[in-house]
């Protein structure tokens, strides 16, 4: 089994091409075959095979077994684990948003808030 | 100006490393210079300076100017805007629990919730 670490790092790699993001939109729109992923996309079908290959490897879609129809799926289980990671940042843009209402306060002439 | 598909590519990218990953964990408690974020790593200076630079490509982290002293801190702009790019497929992996739930209900005899 992969470690989480490992499964992370799979997933962000897999994110790292607007390709790859774009079929993951379509994907989350309903199933597709490869033919119709590749139709918006100015590439070869061994191209967008490999993406999606890239994909499949990430846990990101799985793809159906029917011999000539075998359509893609969206798996969203790894993007959830990301949306879990990032988490563990929010404090930090929250804070300095707080930040920045209070120096909009002081420019504009109020007080910060008292605590 | 890179555009919001290129910041996204370079970001997923940079993250798809755990010691870069750790990096920003490190940095998130407080600013630290080159040699306090390599202690706990295994790897030369060399080597963990080049995952900072890749971090800072990716605008993760800034690094101060002072000649001797240069602390690193995290920027979490990037960090943010992965989150409002995964937050799109929240609705997916929610409905999915709502699915569970129901099972769950069918299978312990209760009927799932009328709409």
């Amino acid at each position: 089994m992969r470690s989480e670490d490992d499964r992370l790092s799979q997933t962000f790699a897999a994110l790292a091409n607007s390709t790859r993001r774009a079929i993951l939109a379509r994907l989350a729109e309903g199933e597709a075959t490869v033919n119709e992923l590749a139709e918006p996309f100015d590439m070869s079908l061994p191209a967008i095979s490999k993406h999606i290959r890239v994909l499949e490897r990430a846990g990101l879609i799985t793809q159906g077994q029917k011999a000539q129809y075998r359509p893609c799926n969206i798996d969203v289980t790894p993007l959830e684990e990301i949306s879990r990671w990032t988490e563990q940042y929010r404090h930090i843009w929250e804070a300095r948003f707080d930040l920045m209402d209070d120096y909009i306060n002081q420019l504009s002439g109020n007080q910060p808030k008292e605590i």
